[in-house]
């Protein structure tokens, strides 16, 4: 599983008055913790400060590769902000998120994407609107996938996100979610998928028993990345459970490797 | 979700002390807690007397049936025993528990179960042992079923058992299981299929972080039916979350009411 650590937010408070303040400390102490705990790239978001947001991602990026060599995800619908943060990303390349099928940031990112090695998030959105059915997501993803090896992206560097729509709107969208999982990758080998869960729960008690829950049917039907905060032990611990029952753990060893280091211990 | 309560089972030393002592209480307390939790039916297993297994069968049937109308579910290997009870089951029709391709056992359970109303567990071992693969379970299964139909029980009667093997003996077992489940479900519409997870996580540390997991990934491929501790709050509440993510919950009402009964809430 290829866990992408979303804690570097300005939506979140301590982020915003850490950008605000300029308190490098902060910055690395998270991005050193996500890095520790599992994540595979630091996702790293300024979305708030609208005006400022490329100046602040640099500060942001600088800072965190500072502390890991974990790449970045570089977490903007700003085409702008994204290549005006490129250059200071040094080391291996980083994620961009995302590209969708909008026509604005389509046209804008793809320039950006196109022969060069970045990982890239493509959302399953249209002008046309978010995707309610599987169909309507394995649409899109078929036209975001064959769009972008078309422009020279590796299918291996491909994340297609079918985007979580809240249960409490209608029942049938956690299994319009996890089938489009599963067919996206059925359908195009080598291609990933990715996701951020908690909006499965929204408006319902009891989210986080729900992300869990909705986490490990998305692994059962392929799901092989996630954007969620791996200082959550029990989410970490209940991934770790799934990729070793779905067999990705030899002699489940990465299982029993967290188990000794009191990692899976949650009563 | 089809749940059947496994906790009066004779190798449980609580309910052999009872069973030796004729102890009504503790069984018909054991059994109205299981119905209340919400067990379907109510396993009872006598399995530890050998040759008292008829008699104490009995008289457990009768105490479970005095304070409950879910009907049990006789857990026996032996057909003699089963037909022995079956006469002081009244009400509901009962579930047998388990018929299975090894030729005495069928030859001698088929005519009990024959043109009747009985709900039967059909358990994936044949005389040449047990499967280890998804392809050797479903010729199994196949066969079972065929079997079964042709000697008229109906399919809604029937629960066929894939048989989980513990994971720590080879890293596929979880999923060569998850796998049958979902090409059973879709192999032969109307049956059902259930089981027992606890042997997933055999010689494993943390067992219930697994139990739980596998018991997520077997529903997303959908297992209908399980034999577990109704009175185990955290199994019961993923169970609903996740029937709830599956779509079998219009407007999250069941998940809703565990909610506000407290049934959720676990940290």
């Amino acid at each position: 599983m290829y866990i992408v650590g979303e804690l570097i937010n300005a939506s979140r408070k301590n982020i915003a008055s850490a950008i605000g303040d300029r308190n490098s400390d902060t910055i690395k102490e998270i991005a050193l913790a996500q890095d520790r705990a599992g994540a595979d790239l630091i996702d790293v978001n300024a979305g708030v400060f609208k005006d400022r947001e490329a100046e602040h991602l640099q500060w942001i990026i600088e800072n965190v590769r500072s502390v890991t060599e974990k790449p970045c995800c570089i977490d903007s619908p700003d085409p702008k902000a994204i290549e005006a943060v490129l250059s200071v990303h040094q080391g291996p390349a980083p994620m961009i998120n995302s590209i969708s099928l909008e026509k604005n940031r389509w046209n804008s990112l793809l320039p950006i994407l196109t022969g060069g090695d970045l990982q890239v998030v493509a959302l399953c959105i249209s002008d046309e609107g978010m995707p309610e059915t599987a169909d309507e997501r394995l649409k899109i993803a078929d036209r975001l996938i064959n769009g972008l090896v078309r422009n020279k992206i590796p299918i291996e560097n491909i994340f297609v996100d079918p985007l979580v729509q809240p249960l409490a709107t209608n029942s049938v969208y956690g299994t319009e979610f996890i089938n489009a999982i599963e067919r996206i990758m059925n359908g195009f080998p080598g291609v990933h998928t990715i996701c951020g869960l908690s909006n499965i729960s929204y408006g319902l008690p009891e989210r986080k028993l729900l992300n869990q829950t909705f986490m490990i049917m998305a692994i059962t039907k392929g799901l092989d990345s996630a954007i969620i905060d791996p200082l959550d032990k029990r989410i970490m611990g209940v991934i770790k459970a799934a990729e070793a029952l779905r067999g990705r753990d030899e002699y489940c060893r990465k299982y029993l490797g967290a188990y000794r280091a009191g990692l899976l211990n949650f009563g």
